[in-house]
């Protein structure tokens, strides 16, 4: 399997994943500017919107959006657990998912990740977006993971809460939600996939520095 | 299995599956400023963040988000064939309500729908997702549906598409969008649910001019 991903971007979710799984994987880095891979391939001819994650299957399929390549990386590697096999269960998944995906990632954090937004549509978001916390908050009061074990949505919601550090959102105001960064990111899948891809960010911003 | 829907939002996907699907099932109307149902009840007590579509099923579980949702109710009826049931089906299916739900529903028609945003919010929004129309226009060029027939991701790009109406989005420029649109409209599961929404719609804004 082959991850096209941007460095602290939603397809962290996906490294993440891969590492819970012990998957045998290559990662292609994207430019976030010029969508060209490391070794100048334009990524657009994989994906012609270029957005990550962007998975080639050992079949050679190209797969998009986050919610299909996390339970898509699940199945391929049931012994990993990463998400429930039962129906309720994996309802259960399909709801987080699609909440982290709209109303958290979409909804909030692209508006206020997104140098380009007039500070109108931040504004906006900021405010639209504090209930969704609470309701995170709320259900992870008391519980380890969203659901009864750790799952491709903490992979996810991991990476998407990863971002409050760029945003003027203060967990300090959702403390379970701070609790679960904080724990989650010492577990060894998480802490290696944020060390190796706050390395490559680091190096990103240096090269856009130098080319600027 | 019991649906709580607004007139004309995204829950219309749900009701256009379950009459697909000949599903047994009552549609409980929420007003959108009162949260209340039409019988006076707070829906808010069924789910706090007061988003439809929400479910109940008939085992009594509280189903929330539409990906989730949709899928739900194409597995309980499965002679409906309303959703794949191979490996690579299912996966395409997930990335089309991913991505209608993400890049469609949520980051461009949500602000643009939403009365109290600031304008410049609705000018970036649409301003972004012009490509996302070109990326479904481009797909939906020479085919009849989303995947190779009619599934629970057309019951929702048809209600989310439906909404250009309400916004400056001419689908003039897109007009494998526009033929898709007036050619799934005509399906009977989708004229009967628009045609009930849409009285059902235009006794909410009446109730709410006489409330005002």
């Amino acid at each position: 399997m082959q991850l096209y991903f941007l460095p602290l971007a939603c397809s962290l979710a996906t490294r993440i994943s891969l590492y819970e799984a012990g998957a045998d994987a290559t990662y292609v880095e994207v430019d976030p500017k010029t969508k060209l891979t490391r070794d100048g391939m334009d990524f657009r001819e994989v994906n012609p919107l270029g957005l990550v994650p962007t998975i080639r299957t050992d079949e050679g399929d190209i797969l998009t959006e986050n919610a299909a390549i996390l339970q898509h990386v699940a199945e391929s590697f049931p012994k990993a657990n990463l998400a429930p096999t039962d129906r309720k269960g994996r309802t259960q998944l399909q709801q987080w998912l699609c909440f982290i995906g709209t109303e958290l990632h979409k909804a909030l954090f692209n508006p206020l990740l997104d140098n380009r937004a007039p500070e109108g549509v931040r504004a906006y978001a900021l405010e639209k977006g504090k209930s969704r916390l609470d309701h995170v908050e709320k259900h992870l009061t008391g519980r380890e993971f969203l659901l009864d074990r750790f799952s491709v949505a903490d992979a996810y919601l991991v990476t998407v809460l990863n971002w409050c550090v760029a945003t003027p959102i203060d967990l300090d105001r959702w403390p379970a939600l701070r609790a679960y960064v904080t724990r989650l990111s010492e577990r060894p899948s998480v802490a290696k996939a944020l060390a190796e891809e706050r390395t490559l960010y680091m190096e990103e911003l240096a090269r856009h520095r130098a080319s600027a």
